[in-house]
């Protein structure tokens, strides 16, 4: 089973350059990261140059990765740009622009390494396979193409891609193929329990107390349809929290079952509420959004709104009310 | 690579009984309710009788597992025992107390399927791998013996045990054979996004309050690397919340960052208090569990204790603060 093989036109290209630029899309996330530090440190096994060139930052969770430190980061190339590279690497990038370097990438051959869908195949090689549960699992099929054994390191880098990519195991990449891959990465020594640790076990006392503070002041409208949580400023500060730790704490409201739509009304350092909404399917709360001059998608959205908490929490539920009747 | 085969006196047992009860233990986890709806189905489709007989109900999170409405449950014995029953089979259970049902275990021959390391062998049969990542992978091992093909709901049945317990392939028993086995029963049909959606999206609202007043309770100590909550009956009352439905939420103090051990400390209805352990690395929570005539593993192990809440935490914080400077 697993996906097909590394092309050979692939493996040639890499086995006859000596030097490699590796870069991403720009807002890099797991897959990004974890598949350009795998692959730099695989092609230095070999014997070669890579330098890790992203637009971004390197997320705070990403950090612990090893080689982490050496990714070179902004707008201004890297030393010996282009003249030292054999060729740039895009991975996890479905196309020129969404790397934030599209104007360096003509200085070299590209090689594009993906699983969008829509992957403009824009490089003088291009594997783009849809089917791959995450592009670390492609740069392992590569190293298999490339007789390199793995080492931990580079192990664990392209186990934290499946991880992150399957959403911890949990979306329906979570495949065979995706299964198999970690066996033989954890076989290889990634070490799932450490890169769970990075990714799920380092959160702030203060997040974990301020998800405690809005869960008290959960509430249930329409027969359980809709869920409403509040965050006062009480809240954030016996919590010790910031105002940017209430990023994420919604999803503990879309977690209940039977729920279609759920608002989460924080109230701001300088007054008034910022309130986020999150629905299923077809109910649309970007109207709602838009209405009070706030915007988003059909399924997230979000806007401020002056008032009294409680007030503008029943002037919430009764539109989400009315939006899941239409 | 994978773990031993099952053994032949076991393979020998089964293909000779005709009917079989099976067990676990006392609050049932996902290990235990996976494991024997997994090999009941599978004995079934082997054309052999079997039913599951549990002393506790199953947590509301393991409800949409099939099969799950056919549980016996209560100190009652099922109709025909134990006349009708040619053996017991107790699964994921470390000694026959465990149970809640040892005054009926000697009415039948028993065949003990277990990974607990300290496990008492009091079997007929006893089958005890420690390196099992769940007993639900031992039973995928029982079926590969028995060369029976895995129906798909058989399959979701011990993928779950998996994912229950390496929480989500994130413990150290998340290893090469436990991702082998996933790989295998997602082949034969397991469905990795349903058993998710079963287990983190689809929480009772009692879960997610219950959720909230546990960490109201948080606190941490030894400078943050212990964190400790609590579950009073008032708790489960304003909840709405049933015994059941405070599995898992551990996993809420794992989340923090810098915590090496955790705590729950959970009021019975009868009286006393469960205390769960959990812990990161080398550090040993089983020892205390065992200390305190409990069990478990070396990073997740719990036991019963009688006292005064807040007492009861202070001395659980103070041994784990031991723990960790051993």
């Amino acid at each position: 089973m697993g996906g097909m093989k590394a092309p050979e036109d692939l493996l040639r290209r890499i086995r006859q350059g000596n030097r490699f630029l590796l870069t991403s899309h720009i807002n890099p996330d797991g897959d990004a990261i974890g598949s350009e530090l795998g692959l730099a440190r695989l092609l230095r096994g070999l014997g070669k140059g890579a330098v890790v060139w992203n637009h971004d930052n390197t997320p705070t969770i990403y950090k612990p990765l090893p080689g982490s430190e050496r990714i070179h980061i902004g707008e201004e190339p890297p030393a010996g740009f282009p003249d030292v590279f054999d060729a740039i690497i895009v991975l996890e990038c479905p196309s020129p622009d969404r790397t934030g370097l599209e104007q360096h990438l003509s200085a070299r051959p590209v090689i594009n390494i993906d699983h969008h869908l829509g992957n403009q195949c824009y490089g003088a090689v291009n594997w783009v396979d849809s089917a791959a549960p995450a592009v670390g699992e492609m740069v392992f099929r590569l190293a298999q193409g490339l007789k390199v054994p793995l080492e931990p390191e580079v192990a664990s880098c392209l186990y934290l891609t499946l991880v992150t990519d399957t959403g911890g195991f949990r979306f329906s990449n979570a495949t065979v193929a995706a299964f198999e891959a970690a066996a033989s990465l954890v076989r290889e020594g990634a070490h799932p329990e450490q890169v769970a640790q990075w990714l799920y076990e380092s959160q702030p006392l203060a997040v974990v107390k301020l998800t405690g503070e809005m869960l008290q002041s959960l509430q249930t409208h329409d027969g359980g349809r809709i869920a409403t949580g509040r965050l006062t400023r009480e809240m954030f500060e016996r919590a010790g929290a910031k105002p940017g730790d209430s990023e994420g704490l919604i999803d503990q409201l879309r977690s209940i079952a039977g729920v279609d739509a759920v608002a989460l009304i924080r109230e701001l350092p300088e007054g008034g509420h910022k309130v986020s909404l999150r629905s299923r399917g077809e109910v649309d709360v970007e109207k709602i959004a838009r209405h009070h001059g706030g915007g988003g998608h059909r399924n997230a959205a979000g806007f401020t709104i002056q008032g009294e908490g409680e007030e503008v929490r029943r002037e919430v539920a009764a539109e989400l009310g009315a939006a899941l009747g239409s």
